[in-house]
């Protein structure tokens, strides 16, 4: 055992961008004793395996948390609920699940009802990612100086809570812990919102006649191309999002449609005025982003 | 007059961060053989000559294109329309007029019935910026492996639009020739609608209660981010594009709005084949965007 480790075995279900990449951290700061992944693709595993991030590779979900102390699920949220019943009776008394969705009250609802007592569940969402998907996309850098947000339910156990923190501070990450609808309802502003707006706008250009939409692709650089790379994420984790913090995405939704028919509105008037003092408000945000130096 | 040199005397209206970038591209290679900058703001013009980008600066654009062989327009479009007759009487015949200015036909409305005969008109995109704006911002290399879009009326002298394309090849750009219409129509797509759409999340943003807008702030690298630094670009510039290439704009919001309204019933309703279906094909357009080498 290196000084270094924190886990016996830690099986990651799931080894995509994010599981991948933290497959990787554990891997280069030697904190687990063995990495099992779990995945239903024979060809994810290959290369999981090939890549080096993985001792054992398996598809089935009970066998890879078997004799795990840390549990990671890393797949897309409609999955949840149905691994938390296969792994349910294979968990070890003691120990961690966690998760790196981008929704976290779904987590409590799906899962934490299904665990044996004495296992232990610290929801996480590590605020880190590219467009890319599979193993092979994942690095261990990901996670460096980005958030990680940590949502355990009230009576959770304090010491797995600082578990799961020193983990992903060991990824670089900077980890906060707060109310999973909290979490729920700003990513649905910063998240959320900003990927649903770009799936639409790159899918209002594909239904172009193709010469325009051959000119679009050529002059994307105006402002386009930037939605496009948000809009290149994977569409089945997007898709489970969006059904799965309905309510927050719909809240943000309609307050962004009504102001966006304002708008309309004022242009179709040649409202110069109410254009310009919203173009200048919205400069000072850029400002405030910068000044918590997350631009 | 060194060997390079194409123009005697190259007169600038507006000297932000596309002007004074191609006063930079001028300097560098020694295409001018004398720069004049024209600026309302006095200390726009000491900027211009403390940066060594003009050699004379005026606030008088008629004082500024006597003697010109090339004018360039480079201030928001709401002006263009009280430039072209203020400087319509000093014009120097055999001149040709230019400009930078993000819709197109608007320059063909407000300028060219204004030009006195012999007076060429090439109106000019270079398709390049930033979020940051005046001289101080401005750099020689912005222009490098981007597209000028040129749309000259039906009757230009070809030769002055060969003088334009040489210009902005000099300046490392890619130029292709199209009609106002048309450039209108495409930029509404590609740089209109995104901004408008950029400009309005983030306005939805800081409507937010003053928690809330923090914590947006906070974890604005998930995606809200990139949107604020396209809604960061400069107001008046912008106001000015969107009251002038209203009908595009507007035909190509409303097909967005329908767009976002049926996501939004599928959202509410829980069809998640819909949303996976619509992911799956924006990935497609950025793939294109890769292959033609716009990312």
């Amino acid at each position: 055992m290196s000084d270094t480790q924190m886990f016996e075995r830690v099986a990651i279900i799931g080894i995509g961008l994010i599981g991948s990449s933290l497959a990787r951290v554990l891997r280069r700061d030697e904190l687990a004793g063995e990495i099992v992944a779990c995945a239903r693709r024979a060809e994810t595993r290959d290369k999981a395996l090939a890549l080096g991030i993985a001792d054992r590779a398996t598809e089935d979900a009970a066998e890879a948390v078997a004799g795990a102390d840390l549990v990671v699920l890393a797949t897309p949220l409609s999955a949840y609920a149905g691994i938390a019943a296969t792994i349910a009776p294979a968990l070890r008394p003691g120990a961690i699940v966690t998760d790196v969705g981008s929704v976290k009250q779904v987590v409590i609802r799906d899962v934490l009802p299904q665990l044996p007592a004495g296992v232990r569940l610290v929801p996480g969402h590590p605020v880190a990612g590219t467009e890319h998907s599979g193993p092979e996309s994942g690095f261990a850098e990901l996670f460096v100086d980005r958030w990680c947000i940590l949502t355990p339910p009230p009576a959770t156990d304090p010491a797995a809570v600082a578990t799961i923190t020193a983990l992903w501070e060991k990824a670089g990450m900077r980890v906060v812990v707060m109310e999973a609808e909290h979490h729920d309802k700003v990513l649905a502003v910063t998240s959320h919102l900003p990927h649903l707006i770009a799936y639409t706008i790159v899918g209002t250009a594909t239904d172009l006649e193709e010469t325009l939409k051959s000119e679009v692709i050529k002059f994307s650089a105006s402002g386009f191309r930037d939605f496009t790379r948000i809009a290149a994420s994977d569409p089945v984790m997007w898709r489970d999002i969006f059904l799965n913090n309905r309510e927050a995405v719909l809240e943000i939704l309609q307050r962004f449609s009504e102001d966006l028919s304002a708008l309309q509105r004022a242009i179709r008037w040649g409202e110069g005025d109410k254009l310009e003092e919203l173009f200048t408000r919205t400069r000072a945000i850029r400002r405030s982003i910068i000044e918590a130096r997350q631009a």
